[in-house]
């Protein structure tokens, strides 16, 4: 037997196409559409030359503890890892030890599966109704740990706080965690009930509403207790996963609530005339809640429209999978992007 | 049974002290004493902010190719992580699941053990020698891989590249990772070799000699085959590790040879001088290839000498630990540190 044999098994994630042009109209992994606060590029300028030979502080004191701040919990329920990714894997690797099967829904965050698969952790996929919502009676009873995104992606759909409450209690013995990438783009955070439900633990992003895709910075909030088996998990990884630049950005975007309040209106209201347009279009679907729509025409598959934008310099994301396989995922851009999209699609359709 | 009967039972790596005052002299986790090339903050200067609102390339196909051009590899040959932290962490998850114990020296980096117990490898630790020599005979017959770091740490002590090629030749079915952490201060690495064995994957870090401790920069090079099966499982895992700060450093750093070359001899040159200043004041200790010593006082115990020197602001490494608890591992420091250091020791062994 060789070394050959033994490696790992594994079915990795697809992320969305990063195309190098500038000329590409991008609403296919969405990004948010306005740069990060100005407080950023001050807060990075002041990381000096000379400290970038020392190790990061790998307690990511500062960063924490403005997370903490900004969501009114103490620091040591908060942890920070190198986007919500490295976050959600350390749960998994921290968590989901029972040997029993986690529940998510089939429609989802496509990247549960490939934790699940790669760390051997079983799992069972909950069918989401035809409507697309989460049926809240498919997770109870013994699992392994529950995970899904509120709103849920790529649908767009939220759920209301209660929901979420209802599926805490009906698992007190297993972790729920809710990952709430979009959650600011319309939602209610559960990060209120951390303190009444031990069992929760909630996962966020500066990906989406803080412009950081490029910074690679999420957490998670949950009680210390939780907070501190996870961190124990990740000093048995690697002690300092934030670099310099990446905690002073962090703590730069967080403490700018103005210019983030500012920015996710924009989109939100983007957003709401985008349904609209698209509405006018013949395109249907869910009410959105996250920083994109999820969208069929009624007449032109979606995969046809899809590669027609692309060859116009619009990328959207299509999902080549049961079910959704005639829906577009469109990140909300600027309105000047947005504009261009409605044209590109009036002459596609026309 | 509730989740936290089924958290993954780990004993986390406790990393050296970082202390927060600027006045302290850190001679403890062996990072540079020099600062990075001034093209780094060029570099990081010219990422825009509006850039960072977009993911990073997930391939890091710049960095990648600049790695690859230094070292005259293919640029698939190379793989980069979130310091060689992440790079050893992905190996073990991508190449350790034989269920055979792996091999590696019972005095060396401590995160090896950490890893395999977090991962639940099985493992056996082959003592050094009483010199702290690795014994080549210890790495062969059956076993689920290889891994050490040379040169040694914190011994820090090289083994010439005939040595590995004979571990590497004795073990052709299994992976032998070298950890070439500190091979720039004075060693031959065993990159070259990699064509002509593919069970070898040779590790290095941008944290020591080229003064990036702060960005967290790491990377392996080995056969394109073993480059992809990681690859795949870092997609696996988190599609985005490397932010867009820390690509932009690492080119401007690896292309910046002649500061290397520079700031690498500086490091060497002080060693050179610490062994003999150290040998005065009555240390022994290995000859040292590393940016460190491995060093104990002739009468005066290492634990005494360690606290001495923190009461004085002088951080050094001391491990509570079986065969070395009579040791010190003393970071190479600047000329006038180091001078600080030899006045600080005159004074307690005085």
């Amino acid at each position: 037997m060789s070394f050959r044999d033994y490696v790992r098994k594994v079915d990795p994630y697809v992320p969305g196409e990063q195309p190098r042009s500038s000329s590409v109209i991008k609403l296919n992994t969405n990004e948010n559409p306005y740069p990060p606060s100005p407080e950023v590029l001050k807060a990075m300028e002041g990381v000096s030359l000379d400290s970038l030979k020392l190790y990061p502080d790998p307690d990511c004191t500062q960063l924490r503890h403005a997370i903490a701040e900004n969501f009114g919990v103490k620091d040591d329920q908060v942890f920070v890892g190198v986007g919500t990714d490295d976050v959600l894997a350390m749960a998994f690797m921290t968590f989901f030890n029972s040997g029993k099967p986690i529940l998510f829904p089939d429609i989802s965050y496509a990247f549960y599966e490939v934790w699940a698969n790669m760390l051997g952790i079983p799992y069972e996929k909950k069918p989401l109704t035809e409507e697309f919502r989460i049926n809240a009676e498919d997770y109870a009873g013994e699992n392994g740990g529950i995970v899904f995104p509120n709103p849920n992606a790529p649908t767009s759909i939220l759920e209301p706080a209660s929901f979420i409450e209802g599926i805490l209690r009906k698992n007190r013995d297993s972790l729920v965690i809710i990952d709430e990438a979009y959650i600011d783009f319309g939602g209610e955070s559960v990060i209120p009930l951390v303190d009444r439900y031990d069992n929760l633990l909630v996962t966020q992003t500066f990906s989406k509403s803080r412009s950081l895709a490029g910074m690679r910075i999420g957490f998670a909030i949950g009680s210390p207790e939780l907070i501190g088996y996870m961190m124990s998990v990740r000093n048995s990884y690697n002690s300092y996963t934030m670099n310099r630049t990446a905690l002073a950005a962090g703590v730069a975007a967080i403490q700018d609530t103005e210019y983030f309040e500012k920015t996710r209106k924009a989109v939100i209201r983007t957003r709401q005339h985008a349904v609209n347009r698209l509405r006018e279009l013949g395109f249907t679907g869910p009410a959105p809640a996250g920083n994109f729509l999820f969208t069929a025409h009624e007449t032109v598959p979606a995969k046809e429209i899809f590669s027609k934008l692309k060859d116009r310099g619009i990328y959207v994301r299509y999902f080549s999978k049961p079910r959704i396989d005639n829906y577009l995922r469109i990140t909300v851009g600027t309105d000047r992007e947005m504009e261009k999209l409605y044209e590109a699609l009036a002459s596609i359709l026309q």
